[in-house]
């Protein structure tokens, strides 16, 4: 028997193999109706809502940097990311359930803030924490976040149902996320220079990221958009599918894809990259587009309308009509801004955790 | 402000402190029976059951070794330690959600082996596997298992609600985990000497291991007591109040008496050891029934019931019962075999992790 390390089939890879595993796992349970493959797993409790669960893990040195990341940021986004998925399914957020794994060194002080955190954003999304564990751990901070929430039947928005002729539509901006890692990498790598020769931490690069704020706010503190999800029950607007933007574009218009078994065109000069993100990639001499297609983190809707609610999407000026979803046959297309086509299924297939 | 390391005040402290920042949440979640405080959460949404959901860290080297943990087992037990919550609430479990955090280098075999085990597990308690997430890890394996279920609301058991004159009972039987572990860690030394002296590994050592089966068992391959919460419910039984013995007796009898305002007297001679325990505890020259009070991990339920349910409960050859609730202000005792009365409350205080 030969032995395979994880990064040689990487993450998606390691998520086929031990879904399939558990699959057989799923008839145990008549109530679920979406088991692993959507942003929640989704299930009948008897009541008048669906109720709707997902779980997130947020792992030091591989999600977070401490020296970049303040615990109060943290906590916030580990509940924001959460709820990001609940929103994916077209639901809100109701409880979350917190774990910790932390170091016995750590300050009580810094998971008090991490906490703060947290609670500062349960209560802008209206949801409860509810439960957790605490562990020490031999390295690194690890967080663990399940989050619960409920949604009217005929409300529930899966990956799958996106139509040939809908529209496809994105909120918010993308590429912030992206553009915000890079300039805290770059302060990081600043601080260690500069604890290394032993000189005292210079403040003034400290005011210079002032410029920066916006793309280091889009990393550090993504807000999930339930905004949106009011704005479609207010409007009575049900998307035919959904998915939020956690791997980047690409991979998650891929997703809906594959499992609403269609294809999409998507128009570059329509995707909304963040102006701020634009000018960091100059001065990075990278490219924006690609961190709005492939960056990830940016926790917004991705999701797809019939057509004829091009009227109702469109007044809603926080939301940008990307593309169409086409036949199956047509795959994923960018049309970029000289008309020419590109395939998205070669490119980029977003973050993986275990490819280096 | 000065900084305090978690050591100093130990799990208990840190969970205090951060139910305190987390509370104001609740106000958020008008369906919330339950918060932090109990085995599990619990919500109603609606419809003809309440909901409840627990969540579990198991971490490496903190709550295993992999030198002497197969994956499977591994696997099993992060399963077997959530559902033993759901039934602390007198509850069944349905839902799990799993997550991992795992070095790159691991073998995508090992990962396999992890969700069998925890399939394996989850089709005898008759729950789903429904979600999950997926990390590297830059040093070893976490995992985070969620675990929902459901209860009728007049079966609802909390750990508040013990009255005094309840009878004290306990599931099987108590030290079986702690005496595993700890032919297990003497287990891992040798081979970690012959490793270091290189010499092959002996398995003869591995063949006297037999002998300790059953010890080795309680402790990696733990069952969450299921069949009891069935037996309350076909005998129409519903205890006072009941928790799982995960830290240790002489704690979570602890937090029964502390959440009910009631006192509760044990005798000694009544306490389940497991035999094994005993002839292990009596080669290590140690006290099998310190195991049984502290050592924690058997996952056992401890309740209460009315006294007049006596029969009902001495009728199943696999409960005990070990003692009787008192007024408050009688403290927490042990009666030991010779009649001296302990105060356990300035005993023990079961595991925590975060004291050395």
């Amino acid at each position: 028997m030969s032995f395979k390390p994880i990064s040689e089939i990487g993450e998606f890879g390691l998520i086929e193999r031990v879904s399939a595993i558990a699959a057989p796992s799923l008839k145990n349970a008549p109530g679920l109706m979406e088991g692993i493959g959507d942003d929640c797993a989704v299930y009948r409790t008897g009541g008048p809502a669906l109720q709707v669960a997902t779980t997130d893990l947020l792992v030091e040195h591989v999600h977070f940097d401490l020296l970049t990341t303040p615990m109060h940021h943290l906590g916030s986004k580990s509940i924001s990311v959460n709820v990001s998925d609940v929103c994916a399914m077209n639901a809100e957020p109701r409880y979350a359930l917190v774990s910790i794994a932390v170091p016995r060194k750590v300050p009580v002080e810094m998971v008090e803030e991490l906490y703060r955190g947290m609670v500062h954003a349960a209560s802008r999304y209206g949801l409860a924490i509810a439960g957790g564990d605490t562990s020490s751990s031999p390295s690194g901070l690890t967080i663990s976040v399940t989050m619960i929430g409920e949604t009217a039947e005929h409300r529930l928005t899966l990956r799958k149902g996106a139509m040939p002729g809908d529209l496809v539509c994105v909120t918010g901006t993308l590429g912030g996320s992206t553009a915000g890692l890079k300039v805290l990498l770059r302060e990081r790598a600043t601080m260690i220079e500069q604890l290394r020769n032993n000189e005292p931490y210079n403040k003034d690069v400290m005011a210079e990221l002032q410029e920066y704020t916006g793309a280091i706010r889009h990393h550090l503190l993504p807000e999930a958009r339930l905004d949106t999800i009011r704005f479609f029950r207010d409007n009575d607007i049900v998307p035919t599918s959904m998915i939020d933007i956690s791997d980047g574009l690409t991979s998650d218009i891929g997703h809906i894809c594959r499992r609403s078994g269609v294809g999409a065109l998507i128009e570059e000069g329509r995707i909304p990259v963040l102006p701020e993100a634009r000018s960091i990639a100059e001065e990075f001499q990278e490219d924006a587009l690609s961190w709005a297609l492939s960056g990830g983190e940016d926790y917004q809707l991705l999701f797809t309308v019939p057509k004829g609610l091009y009227d109702d999407i469109a007044a809603n000026r926080d939301i940008s009509i990307i593309g169409r979803i086409t036949e199956p046959e047509e795959g994923l297309l960018l049309t970029d801004i000289y008309g020419m086509t590109i395939d998205l299924a070669d490119s980029g297939k977003g973050f993986d955790h275990f490819t280096p």
